[in-house]
């Protein structure tokens, strides 16, 4: 549905119109409690509209909208005919004056200067006995309102053209969809994803912290997170290593020459932390990328066409100065950890690395149960002095991409301008709980860093050869892979990356030893186990588990002392599970072995019987 | 030995009174070979003695240095006895200048100038025909040098005090030590350590590189390198596990207000790289220390008592300015990585806490074979206005440190002055191979950081207390313990943190697809295998193999692959032992999960049979 919204021209599509037109209603409705009112801007925005107005001094409040949307309903019922019409400036502000519009006066004005008023004059679209200058488009007439497609959705204060040095004046937000049904989805998709904020769940299930004297930007991830961090930092290890690659450890910090170098000074200087001046000329830089890091190593000592394809991996840290607006919990941050690598081979070796990399892509979304991803093939822009390299070699790499993603039957999109300055890459887009698209990771085929960096490799021929950079980060960083993983799970973690993977629940103090002996056997063995013996009833003890989005709770009484088990219950599973002490602790270790993602409903545990 | 050159005063020692004896000696052997030569300074230092000439354009060799040596002898045998003198600074001005001595001449006006000179002149040492202008002491007579004690090792340019402006003059440097065996288990174990240099074998080894564009101090770990950080930080995470630690992770800049309130700031901003200026005055650090990043974790829930001991962990990336000139390999760099963890506890847990953290230590260096470490508790100096808090609590705190070591019946010594301005603090001190000790690591109490972080736990009474903090970091730095580890093990890794563990050498290509299939099997249970088929002779890669200091090598003939088998070598081991693929695979499953020592010849493999 959102997606229709990307249309060539957006305001030619019935949304937009609708969304319009209903700013229009707003208005008419708000103007008959309140005559004197007087109307700022009133534009269609993302799933809905909103309409500034200064009250002078008697506004509206939450408990009135009711009343508005009820009179902007009759409205709609009316079928008013929205009627394009033309007038000189002179006309215009003679009109807006008698009517004491006097922030439509300041824009008519303004517009007249800046020459955006057309040949025939301002434009104004009236319906009924409303009038607004306004560029439109609108629907035919009122009554093309879809019934039940829109709700008045909160008020808040915003200051004239955005300056707080000028009148604050009191927005009403609306919500409009095609359909009844679409703004139903959209309000329940709203109240899902604020619950699931990443920020309000990384609070209250303690993943991470922010500190002003740290600074803004820079997560502090508190012990449950670092947990998350580290399991998911295992597992791209494992696969790294069963997939050839080799780890290496690099500074965060360099000296300027190296960005000189790759070319990210001075074109990158705005997204990198300042530079440090030591010896009054010699400036170091906190990196906003790990990829020369790597080729240095690469290039450090002689490498042969047997050593290729050479792939260097690093969960590396990296720094970039985001502007403080722009900041967003996890997602957009100023210090980011990434699960970087780059493949080094030779022509020959590219089509079956790219293949293997997006293989891999493919395997962690879909173990993940991030199935839900389009792919993006980002192409340089002819028409750009971004892209460096010429054009026969930007048509071949980017063939290359398309045919091994063709070959692979991966759907993608192509767009153009998109691509790294140094090649064609692939964007890993997800969408998130309210249908908004993020890049969550992405892939490039480099073939200009090895002229650069002057890498090499000495062929079969005897001949010194460049070879071909794949960079890939298929986890991306902590930060954002964390932030999208907390709202697609909704905190309910599967056991093998959950901070607290059991919590016992002894029904009395009798069993509490035992709980305790057993907690302390599964820590020897790295389990993340705790045993809840607070004063709390025994349902509370169970809710506080379940309220903390435990993937497993271990219930035991005097029967399960009795005979060596547990009672295995599982975080939003009703059903309940008697299994032996011996064959619970193996079922666990199966599901951290597999990385189980037994956090949806729809995993059996590996318990027999 | 050198323990002994540690004395009040050094000059009241035999030793010294030796090396600088043999300075002596050993100029007026060199002034009968070459008469016109003129003397700079001459000084007894560690290892031995130096003195340094300018030869006027006629400089002695390396050659020349036996004849050096047996005038020595020589002049030793006639038991020359060394007697003092003092001169005015007229008459010392006219017996240096008649004999051309103008170093001399112009040392002499400078104490002088700076009264340095005694009340009765200037200094002289003369040994027959041999006169010095020099404060002694010095051996009764030439005879008393033991036999075959000194031995003249190497010529080198040097500037006349150190400055490059100066004349350059020829330094001989002789080693000498108490006896002939001193000087001969010195010898052995300078080219063991030369062997063993960790710069020397980190390259071979192919462990770290350095890269100019980088910059200096700031180690790219390779590969092979990258592999033992990631074993160590493995280890310690378990280990921390077990022992009730919890993870954390934090960025490594900060807004200089953290600094500021930890105290670091401008106390230590010389060690510090210079601040990134943000936004006109928001300055930004690069982090020496990982503490006041702890702190806020701990900082950012309330805690209370039953929180408490509170252990935080991360092996932190930090970074400091160290000097140019004092940076050495990896022993001291600018960008290190620290097993870092700070213990929160009450003042009632603090020597149990205190006990657990060094039984950690014991356990960590006892089982890397480091036993051989000295325990230095180190204490406030009274008369500095260095350290912070008052003396009530720095003897109390001092007193938890030490009572807690006796009662573990650990052998340490105290040393005044040498704590953290914070609180007393343990050191771990290791000799490299050259006896030289070196501080690995540090434990501090600290009972100043809860304050000036307002830090506090809620005790059972209610009442707000300030938590006693222990910070630790047993392992070190990789930098500094990978540093130390090259060299106590020259090298040869044990099996656990080898970055090769497995080289399989085929007799021949018909068991080349048998090893090849094997080798797939282990690194599919992350296992670091290869395969050496190249066109070398089996014995050259048998012997590739023992170069690489790979610890296990898997010889795989008709005869093993008939019966499912390998041949295991080990390195430096002697015997072979023929086993079952199945048994081998477990017998690796067992080292690695015992983090087995088998580069210690003593250590049996667990392979049955």
């Amino acid at each position: 549905m959102e997606q229709s919204e990307q249309q060539a021209d957006p305001k030619a599509n019935f949304l937009y119109r609708l969304r319009h037109s209903l700013a229009h209603i707003m208005a008419q409705a708000v103007l008959e409690l309140r005559p004197d009112a007087k109307l700022a801007f009133g534009p269609p925005v993302e799933f809905g509209f909103y309409y500034d107005f200064d009250f002078q001094g008697n506004p509206l409040g939450e408990n009135d909208l009711q009343e508005v949307e009820n009179r902007m309903r009759r409205i709609i019922k009316e079928k008013q005919p929205f009627e394009s019409s033309h007038q000189s400036l002179e006309e215009a502000l003679r009109a807006l004056e008698s009517a004491s519009q006097t922030y439509k006066v300041e824009y008519a004005q303004e517009l007249v200067e800046l020459g955006k008023a057309g040949e025939e004059g301002l434009s104004f679209y009236t319906n009924g006995p409303f009038i607004d200058m306004c560029e439109g488009p609108h629907l035919e007439h009122t009554g093309e309102v879809p019934k039940g497609c829109f709700k008045l959705d909160r008020i808040s204060g915003s200051y004239w053209r955005g300056d707080e040095k000028r009148p604050m004046l009191t927005r009403i937000y609306g919500l409009a969809f095609e359909s009844k049904a679409d703004l139903k989805d959209y309000i329940e998709r709203r109240k899902l994803a604020m619950e699931r904020d990443h920020r309000k769940l990384g609070d209250e299930l303690d993943l991470f912290c922010m500190d002003q004297e740290v600074g803004v930007g820079l997560p502090l991830w508190m012990p449950n997170g670092a947990v998350i961090r580290d399991e998911l930092e295992q597992w791209a290890r494992e696969e790294e290593f069963k997939a050839g690659y080799q780890r290496v450890s690099t500074p965060a910090i360099t000296r300027s020459k190296l960005f000189e170098r790759s070319g990210h000074l001075p074109y990158y200087a705005d997204s990198m932390y300042p530079p440090m001046t030591v010896d009054e000329t010699d400036e170091y830089y906190l990196r906003p990328m790990n990829c020369p890091f790597h080729h240095k190593p690469y290039d450090a000592r002689p490498r042969s066409y047997r050593d290729l394809p050479f792939r260097l991996a690093e969960y590396g840290n990296t720094y970039r100065y985001e502007k403080h607006g722009s900041l967003a919990g996890l997602l957009r941050v100023r210090a980011m950890c990434m699960n970087d690598a780059h493949v080094y081979c030779t022509p020959e070796q590219v089509e079956q690395e790219f293949q293997a990399i997006i293989d891999m892509y493919r395997m962690y979304y879909n173990h993940l149960r991030m199935g839900n991803f389009r792919v993006r093939l980002s192409l340089h822009d002819p028409d750009s002095d971004k892209f460096i390299g010429n054009k026969e070699e930007w048509l071949r790499s980017e063939a290359i991409v398309r045919e091994v993603m063709q070959r692979m039957e991966i759907d993608f999109d192509e767009e153009s301008g998109e691509a790294a300055f140094y090649g064609p890459k692939v964007d890993i887009q997800v969408k998130n709980l309210l249908g908004r698209e993020e890049t969550v990771s992405t892939c490039q085929l480099d073939f200009v860093m090895a002229e650069r960096f002057d890498l090499g490799y000495v062929d079969a021929d005897g001949a010194r050869k460049r070879p071909f950079i794949i960079h890939r980060a298929p986890l991306s960083t902590h930060e954002r892979m964390i932030s999208f993983l907390i709202e697609f799970y909704g905190g309910a973690f599967p056991t093998w990356m959950a901070p607290l993977q059991v919590m016992m629940v002894p029904v009395n103090d009798q069993v509490r030893e035992y709980a305790e002996n057993l907690a302390h056997t599964l820590r020897q063995d790295l389990f993340r186990v705790e045993v809840d013996s607070s004063d709390e009833s025994f349902n509370k003890r169970i809710r506080n588990a379940v309220t903390h989005k435990i993937p497993n709770i271990w219930i035991i009484g005097a029967k399960e002392m009795e005979n060596a088990s547990i009672t295995w219950r599982r975080y939003c599973v009703k059903e309940q599970l008697n299994v032996g002490v011996a064959q619970a602790h193996e079922a666990l270790r199966k599901m951290r072995q597999a990385r189980m993602m037994d956090n949806f409903e729809d995993v059996a545990l590996p318990v027999e019987g």
